[in-house]
């Protein structure tokens, strides 16, 4: 097996101050050279071909399937972001022009644009090695608003990281960039990771894992003496809720697709549904025979690592124990080493309610059927629910209109709502936002997916009363990029 | 002397649940009723007439016409977020249409909007009475994004506090729409503050005022079991530099300006400028005699209150004692009761550099002048800033491209930069910046003026799959509101 160097607190000093050096000659590069830096690589990723992807396969279990798709889309990512710098709306120009006339005091020129923070450390994902590790979204946004990323590699996939890495130094080199816009370290302790965050020079931190581990990372960004954003996407139970007509119309169906949600990935999705609400009846009950047919026939798999695995089993443990809690069904082959068998709790709405346990992330194919005896219950259900990532709503049209009051509770609790489907597979796409109220993450304004991701990296800077040449191009009142910019309170391209 | 009942963590509660049950129903309203909110509470507060002024006054000693200035940005400020909801593009509307064809998996239809956070609690500041207390821009801007807001009111001028207060509650009762909606308290010690900010149903706080007394809350709003936004806008000495070229044209000129945007409202604006720096030489000194000649001209005068005045006086106190700190000027006139003299220090910028207690903003009519050897000098200390609301530039266009490292140095450290002007008297329109890295504010991604300062209350929420009718009419497709959206990634307002 190979070995990493396990870096050192002197090591992510270097690694800050090499990125903080060369963070002005980065971020004042035309916009198209950074463009052509995430083009190349995208690229790099894919010239490293198949030993990537077995290489995947190998740490993290995920099929080889689901590993090229993952590829395809940390390009597609790549070139998003190469796509979006281009068209300077991004930058959120606004020009409201001077009037020196103006009684009783003159009316100065301001203008303003976003600019980036400096230099950004990323904490890499274990359940998406590639588009939410070392080259993901949040590396490719930060590089692209103009930020040098550091990146603390998961223990748990290290030579996936090491390849992946080594395709990004290539096209930094390739491009002729400063070796410092780009740094990346092993360390499986919490001490490379705290040095890296603590640090005078970071900027920005970003992560996605366990509440417990952000959290952590989250109170050291707030404690320093100069405290930074910190963009943790943490925890989220991803409640679905069933409608009655829906039910009355296609409970088999929908118990299908929810059993491929559940499992996909071997659950180890941040937007895996871990609670399923619905009203009792036989429909409902339906429902639950049929889901619980389905996970009793799911093949228990192999989850990312081991400690994945036994913190799935805690938790699995935990539920069961919980007062009311039956076990509706789990798979009925047995799991072997390191694998997850799928499990269907049923508890009901008055049992739910009395105990904050169940917003309690499980992370794997677990989830928690709830029986409301009416509508009241069910808003009571979702009342009671911490921030979320998502919820999903399935009913028909009517079903919708007639439970308005679900979306509005649901607007203060979750970041995307879903109506007949589910939160799995998410869209990478401009409209998208896997953000909500903590624990979901720790800003809800902000998103980690989606090309509103770049907004965590930058800040707004507001020039006054400038020369037109000192300014930067995006602001100049000729508009030489031709970015959609708000003047004077309205929108215009000109 | 009229007394006020101090709040106790009894009445914080009952507002916060007041305030949550009426949210869902503040946030449905067509924004055209928001908007006569704001534009009753702008005529409420002129209605109140020349009481307020001279309340204001009384308890805070700032002059009649600065009052009525204050007065009417208020009223403006309030009509602006009106004008700002009548039109949707604040929403930041996205839309993805989908594609049920797309290989290998279909395209969802993703659509984004703003939806407002919940109740917001504001700490007014004790510096501006009406624009940044009771109606100020935090209030306002809450209320414009569908929030409901509890204000802390400043104890420094209750009264004050009391008439806008019933101004809004007029408002509010006029337009039919629920109390808890508004919601205002006294109360000087720390538990009313404390007890709100930590409430469960807080959903965001702002502050202006003290970095202690920020610092203060940040951490007890990211200690909460759930942490929630905080926007303190706290501390900074908004540099000032004075470039060869301009100095050798206007030395007195831009020391005159100086003095004026120095002594405005006796110094105690966030934006006062608290270091100005320059290269020695004939032109500088010149500077410095004409500075130091109308520094003992100003007429002491009042501050805002007792305890201002005493930080004051210690701040400069402090000042004095710094090793290579000389007294250049101070006002001859020996300063009353509550009074502050102006002072300007000189320092070499070794000596400045030497210590960073230079960096401590002192509140109040107080500057330090930095004598540099030359530009590399220069350069040095404005890397040694800490994060600052703003930065000034004097200098010809000449000077400006001559220093354009400066420029790209202080983008790294300040939300505004100015050009031949001061960052006191700020414009309150669409591009303003109030706000930078720490310890300027808690998050410079968000400003605390200008129209902007809406983002601080919303958050996206993604609408995945929605038929048509059941979406936002902000978001429908035939956009009924005709707000300019990002649609499949270009802007457009059909």
């Amino acid at each position: 097996m190979t070995t990493y160097h396990q870096a050192t607190v002197a090591d992510a000093d270097t690694a800050l101050r090499a990125a903080d050096a060369c963070f002005d000659e980065f971020r004042s590069l035309p916009p198209a050279r950074r463009a052509e830096l995430l083009e190349e690589i995208a690229l790099g990723i894919e010239a490293l071909g198949e030993e990537l992807i077995e290489t995947a396969h190998r740490e993290t279990a995920l099929p080889m399937a689901r590993l090229q798709g993952e590829r395809a889309r940390t390009c597609n990512q790549a070139r998003m972001f190469a796509k979006l710098i281009l068209d300077g709306t991004w930058l959120d120009a606004r020009i409201d022009h001077g009037d020196p006339e103006r009684q009783p005091l003159p009316k100065p020129d301001v203008r303003l644009m976003m600019q980036p923070l400096g230099p950004v450390v990323v904490f890499g994902a274990s359940n998406f090695p590639l588009a939410i590790s070392v080259a993901g979204t949040d590396t490719v946004s930060a590089l692209a608003a103009g930020c040098p990323v550091i990146v603390k590699a998961h223990s748990a996939h290290p030579q996936t990281c090491a390849l992946v890495a080594g395709a990004i130094k290539a096209a930094v080199a390739k491009l002729g960039l400063p070796a410092g816009v780009f740094a990346m370290f092993h360390g499986s302790g919490r001490d490379i990771g705290m040095a890296l965050v603590k640090h005078p020079l970071t900027c920005a931190v970003t992560f996605t894992g366990s509440l417990l581990g952000g959290r952590a990372i989250y109170d050291a960004a707030c404690a320093r003496p100069q405290p930074i954003p910190f963009y943790g996407e943490m925890s989220s139970i991803n409640p679905v809720f069933l409608l009655p007509d829906a039910l009355a119309e296609r409970a088999e169906k929908i118990a299908a697709t929810f059993l491929t949600s559940l499992t996909m990935g071997v659950g180890q999705f941040c937007t895996n549904p871990g609670v399923i609400i619905g009203v009792d009846g036989p429909d409902w009950r339906n429902f639950l025979t049929e889901s619980s047919n389905l996970v009793k026939l799911w093949q228990p798999a192999t989850m990312l690592h081991g400690g994945i695995c036994d913190a799935y089993c805690a938790g699995v443990e935990r539920f069961s124990q919980l007062p009311g809690v039956t076990v509706l069904a789990t798979s009925a082959a047995a799991p072997g080493d390191a694998q997850a068998a799928a499990i269907l709790f049923g508890v009901s709405a008055v049992d739910f309610l009395a105990r904050h346990e169940f917003d309690e992330e499980v992370f794997g194919p677990a989830s928690v059927a709830v029986t409301c005896r009416d509508t009241a219950d069910l808003l009571a259900v979702v009342e009671s629910l911490d921030g979320q990532l998502s919820a999903s709503i399935h009913g028909t049209a009517g079903d919708l209109l007639k439970h308005a009051r679900l979306v509005r509770i649901l607007e203060r609790k979750a970041g995307r709502i879903i109506f007949n489907g589910y939160a799995t597979g998410i869209e990478v796409c401009h409209a998208m936002h896997h953000g909500g109220p903590y624990p979901a993450t720790t800003h809800a304004y902000f998103t980690s997916i989606g090309s509103a991701a770049i907004r965590r990296f930058v800040r707004p800077v507001c020039y006054q009363d400038f020369p037109d040449d000192a300014l930067p191009a995006a602001i100049q009142e000729g508009n030489p990029t031709r970015a959609w910019r708000l003047v004077d309170g309205k929108m215009a391209d000109c």
